[in-house]
């Protein structure tokens, strides 16, 4: 098992076995039949496919770091903890977002609304998925606490995935405070937010739980952990911006146009606002159409045009080659296992590849 | 310190006191000013004054079940992560029954609007709220993580802790589910609902905490804490009940209509429905008004009516009394020391004292 792929699919394998059994046992162990039903309904939205990176990295960095495969089994559930924590966050971000789609079926919400025969965007329909999300961030920590780890491992994980939640949550907040509108410093803004809600969420923390769950805190490493994850994680934004805007939706699960209809403050057009600095008019008609709170096919059409003629386009893939390339020199520095480090290189280069998922070039 | 209300005291005092100094070290750490103005706000709403019920008792439970004062200190922190899960719970509560107060003061949500000056009752000032609910979950977990007491008893604790926290959010839906509707499982939905949201949150699960934090399970004695706590809970939910439409605003905090206008399926309106099987045109107007969505002053006066004259007022305080003489009896069974067993047994005094806190009896 050598290849990114197949270390990749193996474990999705095993994660996905563990989160399917673990709802099993809740379906049919309930004290009451409404919860029964409701697990059914967080199992499928749980059990969707997708690509388990923060899981994944955990498990590639615990491994590369020295932990012992004959003990895997346990760290399988502090594993699915985390991708049960990003269903949480993911149900939350599309009742914010007002997205419809997620994983290419329906988002809880509006899933909620259908099955409760309740008015779509209705409010009772976003409160019930609010709170099925804290029975799921519930069952994330109930899988942390029957791991049967060493208990001092399992206190340096949770400090993590504490903070990994806050600092995430902060992102969140940042996001909800700028969307929607344009100011001065909106370039420092997105890339903060980018750092918060992608660097920090999906490539530093779960890298850096790996890390603490086999040995004891030591600053030198975790410093180098930070120097390979953060371009990375700058990278893998990148891409999702791109992606979300000239991507193909069958290939995402996600409409193309969510981030512009939502005015989302993102690199990319972090980096068309930089690009227009010395056009003020382009700029002005730019931002005019940017903050529509219902934009038309015609007006998402004229954005899109605006992003490329302004050179944002080629700037930001030019951007996302220069992270990428910076990730690869700095994965030298990790003293992880060989072994490791050629899958974790083929990781960076799976994220490189944004062309396979169907980016307009 | 033999009495509850000096127990309580001091204690409170310790937990505010760690709860306040968690916050201004966020507030002077944050390395971006949008997230220190933002502590500034969650500080001034986790630091409301209330009666810390939850980590009293977990408190009450430790030290009487044999947890020596000189440790307490790390213990205090587990406390406070109690009562921040109740900051997030309540943030999430008032969102979900439109209140406006909370603790005599404005509700999360509500304050976050006239803060950022965003439209009252927003979806982004309820989605700010949602999130910074969020950042207190995570600050409830770094309390826990950075508790320096035995791992083993950690793990313990943190299997209360997703318990607890698992069986409130389904309390809540079925509350969600049920609020606005009444139908002919409406009494036995009502019972769940209380012995979830509040027996097994408020008092089962703390006191079970305590317990567990220094002792290793023990069925048996798990047992007759639940039938000890369960009783004291639904009597805790009758007095929230009571107060919730008869109480006294000024010292309840909240307003005490809101219940009703929520259609809120209480122990009380479960009783005026039974009550009312009888007299199917009385059942029949009392159910119409009950579900109207605005209800007048009018209309408030005539349900509060139809309770009191139904008997299902006098049939509530019945039902009061005879849980709280149940929770005296099964007080006794308690392997606690007797020190604490009497404090306890104040509490439950001061839980049955419902007249001082101003219900118009």
């Amino acid at each position: 098992m050598n290849t990114f792929k197949d270390f990749s699919a193996a474990n999705i394998l095993l994660i996905d076995e563990y989160i399917s059994s673990f709802y099993d046992e809740k379906i049919h162990s309930s004290e009451f039949e409404f919860i029964s039903q409701h697990y059914e309904i967080i199992k499928e939205y749980c059990c969707r496919k997708g690509k388990r990176i923060r899981p994944i990295l955990f498990l590639l960095s615990a491994l590369g770091y020295g932990l012992k495969h004959d003990k895997k089994k346990e760290f399988i559930k502090m594993a699915a903890a985390l991708e049960i924590m990003h269903s949480f966050l993911l149900v939350q971000d599309d009742i914010i977002d007002n997205a419809d789609v997620r994983r290419g079926l329906n988002a809880l919400h509006i899933e909620l609304a259908e099955k409760l025969n309740l008015k779509s965007k209705s409010k009772r329909a976003e409160s019930m998925a609010f709170v099925l999300a804290d029975v799921m961030f519930s069952n994330a920590l109930e899988m942390i606490a029957s791991s049967d780890i060493c208990n001092r491992a399992k206190g340096r994980y949770l400090k993590i995935f504490s903070a990994t939640y806050e600092k995430t949550a902060w992102g969140q907040v940042l996001d909800i405070l700028n969307s929607g509108n344009i100011s001065d410093n909106s370039s420092e803004i997105a890339k903060n937010i980018s750092e918060m809600k992608t660097a920090y969420y999906t490539i530093f923390y779960p890298m850096l739980m790996g890390y603490s769950i086999v040995n004891k805190p030591n600053p030198q490493e975790e410093k180098v952990i930070k120097e390979f994850c953060i371009p990375l994680g700058v990278a893998f934004q990148l891409r999702d911006d791109l992606l979300g805007v000239f991507g193909n939706e069958f290939n995402t699960g996600k409409s193309s146009d969510s981030d512009l209809q939502e005015s989302k403050l993102t690199l990319l057009i972090k980096n068309c606002l930089e690009s227009l600095s010395f056009d003020k008019n382009k700029k002005r008609e730019f931002e005019n159409l940017f903050v529509l709170s219902n934009k038309s096919k015609t007006n998402i059409k004229k954005i899109k045009k605006i992003i490329i003629e302004s050179g944002a386009y080629s700037a930001t893939i030019s951007q996302f080659k220069e992270d990428i390339n910076l990730a690869k020199t700095n994965l030298n520095m990790l003293s992880i296992s060989k072994q490791y480090k050629s899958i974790l290189f083929e990781f960076i280069c799976y994220i490189e590849d944004i062309e396979s998922v169907g980016l307009l070039g």
